[in-house]
Parts: structure tokens; sequence; C-alpha cells
């Protein structure tokens, strides 16, 4: 059954169109087209599967994301008479005219898609996406494939070794537009780490397009704009519940900074009356959504006493402010004595707000940091992520790769000097074998044709990266890991929501035994071919060493 | 006088519009735009500058790129009312709807920018770009701007980095499409790695829409789908000058291939096939244009001979084969018997065209294989570069900011605890001074207010990084760094063209001194500040200690 597609999706696939239009592609898919159909075989039934050999970022899973672009590049897929100019002045001149004409009537009608669904844990050299379809048409898809899937499924894996790092409970915003690798990379940042756990963006666009929940309040540049309390206005505030006349809010928290600076033995001639200028604007226009940054010249002698006398001057006209953000120095120290300050407004003024008030941290945090800050005593309730979770720092490439598995029904391999570059030949199934408690412990590959293992019945197979000795393992439960999910042009799988396979992630990686979570040094999962693979892998390895004698033949 | 606009720029101003629209940017923009305009504070003339902290990769310079997107952003900056209604949507439910008209009218047309050159050498702490106009405006910009010159001069200083790395003869070719951050960071990444100085991309959409010279011919998979000779159709080519009739290519070709594995004394019965097979059908439908990648099985077993039996039918009909492409292994070593395999081949069978065929080498090049590649003898006349280029390994973000440095006329300064975050307040001229060998030696940043400094005329001023000591120079000439180049909603500086740009990074990069330039342990170029600039962030950062007495002020 075709899922339906509203104009919502429709409206995502032209925006999909425009972003990956066919030429966003290398030029040697079109040279080997050509080559193809010169030479009569670009109808041929072929097979290509898209996998990464190495989980990343030294961990020991990644997870799957992109599939539903990958989708609609798929049912958009087509060339314009535009496209096909250009393509005939950039190919070689002795070009038969009548390719051209070939490429103009291609879309992806002969294509079918068999994967893993989005938002699964995966693992190295498991083949992720299976395409099928006419040869030349399946070699044109390469590149955009992989450039769909590659930085999709390393950011979303990146957000969730993040939210592996922060534990369950803190909320992580992601703000790292700014310093992605160009204005589509930031939009895919936030959707893709949005699947893999992070809770907010600062991304507005991102909020538009796929309904991210959107978060911020002020920079520094706002703080540092104002100069003096003569520039805030209007300088009054009504209550909340609007009863009596509006009062004058910046008298109202002078007598409050007075009391705060009292109350923690601050001297008040540190304080900067810009920054309290800056927090008493903000305050009027948003009384409700008071969250300033308060190190833009010192937390202790400036910041925090104008943010809690701003904030205690709200609570008196019946407002919840809500909290404070730091962006430098030591976070967990800071959010501690910051917390403390709290506490103490709280219980000398008898404010119940100033108990839940929040404290969100933001200063170039990496995976390290986060780590090292959730080992910490500390108070800080939201982390704010930018560079080193968009540009994955850590390891900027997932190195996705799209390899010719069959081709008119017949494995193919690839068997190079170097042998991590050799392929897996033959169309395949991969099952997830789950132990006693529900933990996956295998991926098996095997031909499609081969009857898949059941639960309870042991099997023999030969895990990848051993030397070639089989294993025998019974699993409790076998799970497959294929859908087809795109036929004839259409999608054929009912695509989940964004909110689901967000969802997915959590409880694929819930699954997981922790050993294969650790951030470091995890436990490698074993992948394994079948024996009837293992087999066919040998039998093709060794007809490339036997003589052939083509030479002599006519 | 305003550059003239014709339709191709009015299509990149569309297509940027959709990369690049008004929500594609954080949240806090747009609440401290609303608490500013609250405030009728948004009309304030307000300075903004652009600039990062230090030089990427742990080299000595940087080269600024994205000039012209930002210029394209700026004119086209609008918002629609299917934003604004986002924006109503996700902004606290008691913001004023005035606020929201306001938002509909915004335009840049009270915008003006000075900016370095786009392609210049520029270095750390030197504000590249410099935005001022109204404050609520100017803030809007932010993210957008950091966005749009974030990874283009990242992405475009390693593009000049690995030239510097290679020499200046051997050509670069990018194809990184596959691993960069999503589509648009792929297209991005081969225009500005094209402007730093690569040559060639295989990416064919940048060639349609910059122009760069598009490359490659096939990928492993092409000869892996091959089995036999029997695939091989048509089996005949006709000589290039048509005047005998097509002779069967296959035919010919195994005889030379003969004559080959006697001449080498190589064995036939290791040779594969498939691989031959792939080479035939690839020359057949492009003799003009056979360059194959001949390490899918074994470069000397195999793929060398078949290349050069191939070849050798090639020559035979008249037509010149390109060159061979190497994808694993050691690119160097294998090179340097490939060409004496070629040079043996046009000497013993009197075939000039082989000595000039070309080798391609691509095997995850990185910086530092790029120069020990350059180091060690090679035969390698084109390199491919992938993954490190695109994704910037080796630092994958430059971090610009975008920092207040003036509000009503009055410089403003964040003086940060952390003193890396302090900026450097008020509006400003920057000045490259250089010696009378025509080296640039220092930049200095000025007051916009100051007379500029001239040549042969000593001055004093502050380097930045070091304690706060002044030093005397005497440049023998000075040149300015800013143009104005946007004033009132329009491009008020004719902008370069990509080929121009282009040429402008290698010609700003000759005048810097090697010992600025070096990849690893250069010399730290100095930025210093005027005498001016420097008392003003003196006197701001004391004033920021002088005690306040606004409490007691009513």
């Amino acid at each position: 059954m075709a899922a339906p597609c509203s104009d919502t999706c429709e409206a995502k696939e032209r925006s999909l169109r425009e972003r990956v239009p066919p030429l966003l592609t290398d030029l040697y898919q079109f040279t080997m087209a050509y080559a193809y159909w010169r030479s009569g075989r670009h109808q041929e039934p072929a097979v290509f599967e898209l996998f990464f050999r190495d989980n990343p970022f030294g961990g020991g899973f990644s997870l799957f994301a992109g599939l539903e672009d990958c989708l609609l590049f798929l049912r958009s897929f087509h060339f314009t008479d535009e496209d096909v100019e250009f393509l005939r002045s950039v190919l070689p001149p002795n070009t038969d005219p009548a390719f051209f004409q070939f490429l103009r009537g291609l879309d992806c009608s002969g294509v079918t898609i068999r994967s893993v669904p989005e938002g699964t844990v995966v693992f190295a050299r498991v083949p992720l996406l299976e395409v099928a379809g006419p040869l030349a048409v399946v070699q044109l898809l390469e590149t955009s494939l992989l450039c769909l899937v590659n930085y999709a499924s390393l950011v979303c894996s990146n957000a969730a070794r993040f939210r592996l790092a922060a534990g369950p409970r803190r909320k992580l915003l992601e703000l790292g537009l700014r310093r992605a690798q160009g204005p589509d990379g930031g939009l895919t940042a936030s959707r893709y780490t949005h699947m893999g756990g992070f809770d907010l963006t600062s991304n507005v666009q991102a909020g538009f397009l796929f309904g991210i929940p959107v978060a911020g309040t002020m920079a520094h540049s706002y703080v540092t704009s104002f100069n003096s309390l003569e520039e805030v206005w209007p300088q009054t505030l009504a209550a909340v519940d609007g009863d009596r006349d509006p009062v004058d809010f910046v008298s109202l928290t002078k007598g409050w900074l007075t009391h705060v600076c009292e109350l923690l033995g601050a001297e008040s001639g540190k304080i900067r009356e810009g920054e309290l200028a800056a927090f008493l604007s903000y305050a009027i226009a948003y009384p409700q959504n008071f969250l300033p940054v308060i190190d833009s010249y010192s937390v202790g002698c400036s910041g925090l006493l104008n943010f809690c006398a701003v904030a205690l001057a709200l609570c008196e006209l019946g407002y919840r402010p809500v909290g404070v953000r730091l962006d430098s120095g030591d976070l967990c120290r800071q959010s501690l004595d910051v917390r403390g300050v709290f506490r103490l407004c709280s219980e000398h003024f008898s404010v119940p707000a100033f108990n839940s008030l929040i404290i969100v941290g933001t200063n170039n945090i990496s995976e390290q940091s986060m780590i090292e800050l959730n080992k910490k005593e500390n108070e800080i309730d939201v982390v704010g992520v930018g560079t080193h979770l968009v540009t994955c720092t850590k390891q900027p490439s997932l190195g996705c790769v799209y390899k010719l598995v069959e081709v008119r029904g017949r494995p193919r391999m690839k068997i190079s000097e170097d042998p991590q570059k050799s392929t897996v030949p033959g169309r395949k199934a991969v099952y997830r074998l789950l132990d006693a408690e529900d933990h996956p412990f295998m991926d098996l590959v095997c031909l499609a044709l081969e009857p898949p293992p059941e639960g309870a019945v042991p099997l023999s197979c030969y895990p990848l990266g051993c030397d070639s000795s089989s294993v025998s393992v019974t699993p409790a439960q076998v799970t497959c890991l294929y859908q087809e999910v795109f036929t004839k042009g259409q999608v054929t799988h009912p695509q989940s929501s964004a909110a689901q396979t967000r969802e997915k992630v959590q409880s694929s990686l819930q699954t997981l035994h922790p050993r294969y979570k650790r951030l470091q040094e995890p436990e490698s999962y074993t992948v394994a071919l079948s024996e009837r693979l293992h087999h066919l892998v040998t039998e093709l390895q060794r007809g490339s060493s036997i003589d052939s004698n083509f030479l002599l033949a006519n």
C-alpha cells in the first residue's frame, strides 16, 4: 500500500528537489551511465548496497538517518531540458545525442529500495540500504544517496552520544547554526540532532520546517548595547493580574538590588548599570520569559545580582522568571554558586519561584566536556551545544560507501589488494539476533534467498573482522532488519513521523547492552556472515586466482 | 555607482533566498529585536563586526570568503506573511502584535557594509566585515552572516593549504560531495575550494552553477559490473580519421595484451577478464577520454596490463588515451611503477602518446599525506581530495563571531572575565602595512576617524596578544583593507567574478612572506591596535572598575 502524499509531502519533495537536483552528483556517474548505455547494458538489473566501514567517533554503534530524504529524492528524480543541455556541454563531444534523450526520460519507476528503518541503531559493514534497478539508473543515484545519508547519520549518532554523555534527564539545546557547514548543513544538523536526542534548537527555520521546539532569549550584544538606566523604556510594568496601575519597575528593582547586595554582602559599586538596564528592558518586554545571559561582565559581582533584583521584582508583580544562562568559565562551579544564591533568596525573601529557576550552560561544550560535566557536581538544567555537535569535530565524516553487489542476478565483488576495500557480494537479508534478555548480540548478514534464522535454533556463522573461523550461536529471538520502502517509483512503506523516529532512536538504543554503548572503548558488536554467504565470498575469491584463459579464446 | 544586476544575479538571489530564508537564524535574534523595539531602541544606529579569534588549522593565515553570498542575502532580506505567522506562534504570547507589522516591513535599506575584499588573506582578530544600521536589523542579520562566512572561509583556507602542500604545478581535483555535510555543504565546498586553489571538481552541479571545470571517468563499480568479454558491445571501433571500416577492437586489444605481457614478463593468467571488458567498453564509448581506475583487482597483475593493451589499441587507431587513476595503496610507489611501464611501452612500441599519459591519485588524501606525497618521488599529475578537504577534519569550524562595537556613536565593549572573549570597541579602519620588499608585516586596526597611517612615516602601536607595551614601526607602504560594498539596500562595489577572486587568493598569498605561510609552526603575523584605539580600550576597561553610584540616583 502506497503511503498517501499530502500537500506537505509535495512541498517537502519540491524543496528537496531544489536542495538535491539530479546534477548534484559526480561527473563519473554520467560517463559510466553513457558507457553502460552505449553497450546496451543500462537496463540490466543491478543491486547496490550502502554501508559504512567503521562505527563513528571510536564508538560501538551508529544510527541510521536520512532515509526519508532519500525517498523524496527518488520520487522526484528526473532531468530537465536545462540539466540535459548542461550535461551535453560537459560530456565528451562524441557522446551519442540519443543518450541525452534517454536521460531526459529517466526516472526511478524501475527502482526498489529495501532498508533498515530510519532511527535504528546500526553497525559497521551492515548494509543499510539496498538499491535495486536498471544498472544505469542505480549507478546515477550513488552520490546523492550517499550525501543524504552520510551527514544525517553522523550528526544523529553524535547527538545520541551527547545524550548518553548528558544522562537522560538534562535538557539538551542545539545551537550550531552559525558554525555549521553552510545554511543547509545547519538545518540538517538541527533536524537530525533532534532525532538523535536533543530537545530544543535555536534554529527558527528548523522549528518552522520540522516542528522542533525552539529556544533562546538574548546574546551578550544585547547586554552590552545598554549603557545606563535612562535607556530603559517604558520604565513601568503592570502586575500579572492587571488589577493595579503599572508600577515604576526600575525603582522597584533598584530597591530589590539593594536588598540582594545586603543579603549577599556584595559591593554595589561593581554592579554594571548597563547590564541592569538590559535585564530590565528585557523583563519589561517579556515578563514571563526572563532568562538573561549573566556573564557579560562578571557573574558574581554583577550579572547574578542584577538577575536576582529583576527576578525578585518580577515575582513581586506575580510573574515567574525563568532562569539564567552562563556562557563562559567553569560552568559547574558557577552553577553551584548561582543555585546557592537562588536558594538563599528564596528562603530569605520567601519567594518559592526562586526554587524552580533553571540554569542554562553554553560554552563550547564537547563530548568530553559533557562527560566531565556529568561526573562533577553541578546545577545545570539545560546544556546548549553548537560547534562540536554540528561539525562532529571528533570525526567529521561517516564515510558511507555504495557498492555493486549483483548484476543480472550474478553476485559481484570487488577483490581489492586493500582488504578493507573488498566488498561482500550478492543480494542480502539482514537479521538482528537477540539474547534471552532481549539484547541484540549479533547482526547476521545472509543471502536474500536463504531461509531466515529462527529463535532457539543453533546456527553457524562467520564473524567479520576475525580470521575465517566459524562460530555457533543460538539466538533467543530473531528480527528482520530490512523493510521494502520504495517500489515502482512509489514509497511503499508508511514513513514514521519525526516524533516516532526520535522515539525509535531512544528505544533502539535502550535495547542495546551498555557494553556496546560505552562512549570510550566499547566492546565490539559482532556482525557475521551466514555460512552460505561466507562460502560465496570464498568461492569468488578463489575464482579470482583461477587461471583465466580468455586470451586464448577467440 | 551600483553594480548592475543581471538576470543571473536575480536568479542567484532567488536561489540564495531559498537556501538562507530569514528564519534560518537563532530565536534569540527575534526576542532581542522585540526587546529593542519595545523600548524604542530598534532604530538606534549600531555597528557590529565579524571576525575570528584564531587562524584555522594551527596555521598563520586564513582567507576571507562568502562575501558575495552575504550581499545577495542582504539584498533579498525580508519577511513574508508566512514567516511572520510562524514567528507569532513561537514568540511569547504577550508579544505586541504591532511588532509583527514592524517585522513585515523590514529590509536592509538602512544597512551599510564595509568589508575586506573576498579572497583576501586575513588574520585572526582583524574585523572582516563591518555591519552598520538600525540596531534591531543588524542584530537580526547575525546568524545568517556568520553561517555564510564561516564555512566558506574555512574551506577556502583549507583548499589554499592543500595547494601550498601540493606545490603550484600539480592539478588538484575536489571530489568531496558524498562526504560533505549534506547537499548544500557539498556545493559550497566545491565553490570555495575552487576559489582557494583547486582546479577541478567532480560535482556537476558546481560546474553548472559556478562554471568550475568538472572531471571524472569511472568508479570501481563500473569495473566490477563486467564479468567477461562477451559483455563488450559493440566490439568494433572506427579509427579516428574514419577512413577505414571499424575494426574488431576486442581482438586488436587482445593482441596488444599478449605483447604487453611479453614485454613485462607478466603472467596472463592473473589478468581479470571483467576488468578488460570494462576498459574496452569504456574506450569504445569514449575513445578520446580513456582514463580508467586500474586498482579494482591488482594494479601490477591486471589493471595496468589491461590499460596498456586498450591504450595501445586506441593509439593504433589514432586516438590519444588520457591516463589512469590509482585509488588505493602507496600512490607514490605505484605511480613510479606505472610511469616506468608507460615509458617502456612508449619506447618499445614507438608510441609517443604514452609519454604524456597522466596519473591521477585518489586515496583519502589529507593535508599531511599531501605534504608527504610532495616530498617523496612520485609521478602523480592530478591529486583528488575529498573527505579531508570538505569536512576540514583538522579543524571543522572557523569560529567566526559577530560583536557589537558601537551604538548611537558610542563605542561598546564586552569586558569578559575570560580575556579571549573581550571585544575591541568602536568603529574601525584596517590597514595592511608593507615592508620594503612589498611583503605585508602588520595589520593595523585604527579608529575609523583617525588619519590613515602613511608610508615611510613611523608610527607607534600595540600588538595584540602581547602585554600592553607599544612598538614603533615604519611601513614602506600602507594599503587600506576595507571597501564599502553595500549601502541603502544596494551593492555599491562591483563584485569580482569567481575567476578574479580565485586569482586574488593566489596573488594575495603570493605577497605573504613564506614564514607566515608555513603549514606547520608558522610565525605569528602581527595585528596591532593604533595608539588611539588602544587608549579607548584602556579607558573603557578602567571605566568598568570605576564605582558606579546609579543605585543612589533616583
